[in-house]
């Protein structure tokens, strides 16, 4: 389809993040498709490393239409956000070279682009995955149509909270202050360097598809809840602060109290939607009261929970509390086959649990309630992989088959 | 243990209520104990008459001692609760006879109670099993001791809203603005003949005895959820005028919309307690589905859901929906055995759902999710039953053995 010698073709990686601090998202009252969402106020995520996104762009002059595939499926190219994300690079591209006076050898602005993306993760479960999928695009993107300015705005006619993943650690998402959105960026609090003891574990309780897409629900809770924005006003500013703070002093039960309130203040906004939406299921229910109980067991607060748009659980804690915490999640939704790899990511030893913590628990055991645990750390922003061998889309511009 | 003849004796039966705004309760600063708890907002309930509790009471000069039986097992008597109402129930005995000047036959107020307690519906399911058994407990007490004043008081002490117990009908309970709370009392919006074709139906998901008592769970509430001031002091006051109106006007849409809409704040503001309550479980947000898509498929809302502190719903529609509503029911919570009878209560005529509906309810059917269905409608207040023959001390002032 395209010779080789014709394209242009780099393969990139960013970050899921996961929000300490929930977003509240209020939108433009002019033009919802140009302006993005927003954030009503800004909110501290974290991002593991393990959870990424990875992506191929290729453009060639032989290419006679932009396509896209995502997990190895072909999906429709013309769907608004995508669209607005070509149109915004293609502009920024056009900026620069206008602004450069065409300095740069730049490949054509008509030709034709093909994307290929892939998840290491469960898709739209409440996992982050379309900011990470588009602040990964945006990324992409940028590289091979040489785009070298701030691409939040890209990524942000994707996906809201895409901007967060453009960076690496812990990252602020300020609201901004202009009508149109346009200084709603995000920003690095902490470079993922900071707090190397704090591990991230993801809990995955369901793989489903959810029902409601989060900026749908977020709009309907916007335009229903009149707990939202007493929460976005009255709430989420302090918070924000003292999670900073808590950051930046590696206060860990500062930072995991805060985290914990804030998704169950979170998830209280879904309920007071009308018609309500639940994210979290009755295992969901399960991992918190686990993690209520671990804690208070140790009589500290050395766990804390966030679950995002989905069941799955979000769990917080520090490297020297990891093993036992594995272990009183496999005690209490004990692994259904043996078949899959129970545990992801980063090794975690296995260690006996006391019975006086099993008591402690006394948790009737839900078995498969956790289908597998991803272990992870806070990580670095996108990234460009250098190995051609990791492109996704082959010599001809198509998807590499599956291995 | 005691002769027949010097035994008094009296049995009654008090309604469970349910709130359709949820109360909010705040505690007196003083002394929780004597000032029992109170509401910061009024609230709206109803009365189903098909659940109730029935309480006899007896006093003996012969008894040697109080004691009390609930669904047939004796309890102890020296709980906290149990004891505030015996003494205030005692004290204004004895106001009474002071300021009657002894003009009436009064048994002695040092005789001992004997009291048994059975509820004809789960106890400790959320289903205000506590508000009606102090409501009965109170007005079966004030019978036996000869007291006629208002007894708002007493059955406050043992459950906050057990006042509104005390009325059928609609009954708004006032906040009062009294420190001690004793001006915090509830009043009859309209009589139980007011809204003939309105039906309500618990749906029974599950029989087991909650987690958290709603008392403790109001309490931890209170302290902990910034959400549940607001909905006290911005939110509850405006719907409960509306939710008055309402009634009034017999508006079924708008009755159900607000009904609704104050059920999930109210778990909203549960969720926002830490550690959060969950009173929902997987079962109830199924049926809070099937009620919205059984309302949009008739571009009507012809069906509201409540939820108490438990995962039991309680269903407000109208006599002429209930047989379809309940066919629903049934389409998505097959009821697992048919030797139980899954319909108690009011007779409900069996209809076929249309393809059409069934296909809009897009319901995975739970099998046994609902266990059974009571249908009733709203009813009267406590009433004294005059048949001996539903005594439930026998003449020995001990529970007569279970038929």
């Amino acid at each position: 389809m395209a010779s080789e010698e014709s394209m242009v073709v780099v393969t990139c990686t960013a970050p899921v993040n996961i929000a300490v601090i929930k977003y509240c998202c209020f939108f433009g009252s002019t033009d919802n498709a140009l302006a993005g969402s927003r954030p009503s106020t800004a909110s501290g995520p974290c991002c593991p490393s393990q959870l990424r996104t990875t992506t191929t762009a290729a453009i060639s002059k032989d290419f006679t239409e932009d396509r896209i595939w995502l997990n190895g499926r072909e999906e429709e190219v013309g769907q608004p956000r995508l669209q607005a994300c070509l149109r915004e690079i293609r502009r920024l591209a056009q900026e620069r070279r206008r602004t450069q006076d065409g300095g740069l050898l730049l490949p054509s602005l008509g030709y034709k682009v093909h994307v290929a993306s892939v998840n290491n993760f469960p898709t739209a479960a409440g996992l982050a995955s379309s900011a990470a999928g588009y602040a990964c695009l945006a990324y992409t993107l940028a590289q091979v149509y040489g785009v070298d300015s701030d691409i939040s705005e890209v990524a942000r006619q994707g996906s809201g909270s895409a901007c967060r993943s453009l960076h690496g650690g812990f990252v602020l998402w300020d609201m901004g202050k202009q009508a149109d959105g346009k200084d709603s960026i995000a920003r690095q609090v902490a470079p993922e360097t900071h707090w190397p003891e704090l591990r991230v574990l993801i809990l995955v309780v369901s793989a489903d598809r959810k029902l409601t897409s989060s900026t749908a629900g977020m709009q309907t809770s916007v335009q229903t809840s009149p707990l939202l924005r007493f929460r976005a006003e009255a709430v989420v500013p302090a918070r924000l602060a003292e999670m900073i703070h808590c950051i930046q002093q590696r206060d860990l039960e500062g930072f995991a109290q805060l985290t914990m309130r804030d998704s169950n203040q979170f998830h209280a906004t879904c309920l007071d939607t009308f018609p309500p939406i639940s994210y979290l299921n009755d295992t969901s229910r399960c991992i918190i009261q686990l993690v209520h109980r671990f804690n208070a067991y140790h009589g500290l607060t050395k766990v804390a929970y966030t679950f995002d748009a989905g069941p799955n659980a979000v769990i917080f804690t520090l490297e020297d509390t990891v093993a036992e915490f594995v272990a009183a999640v496999k005690h209490s939704f004990p692994p259904e086959s043996n078949g899959d790899k129970f545990l992801k990511g980063l090794p975690v030893r296995p260690v006996l649990l006391s019975d006086e913590l099993k008591a402690a628990l006394a948790m009737e055991p839900t078995p498969g309630g956790v289908k597998y645990i991803i272990a992870t750390q806070v990580g670095p922003g996108p990234q460009v992989l250098d190995d051609p061998h990791v492109h996704l889309l082959g010599p001809d511009g198509l998807p590499k088959p599956a291995v």
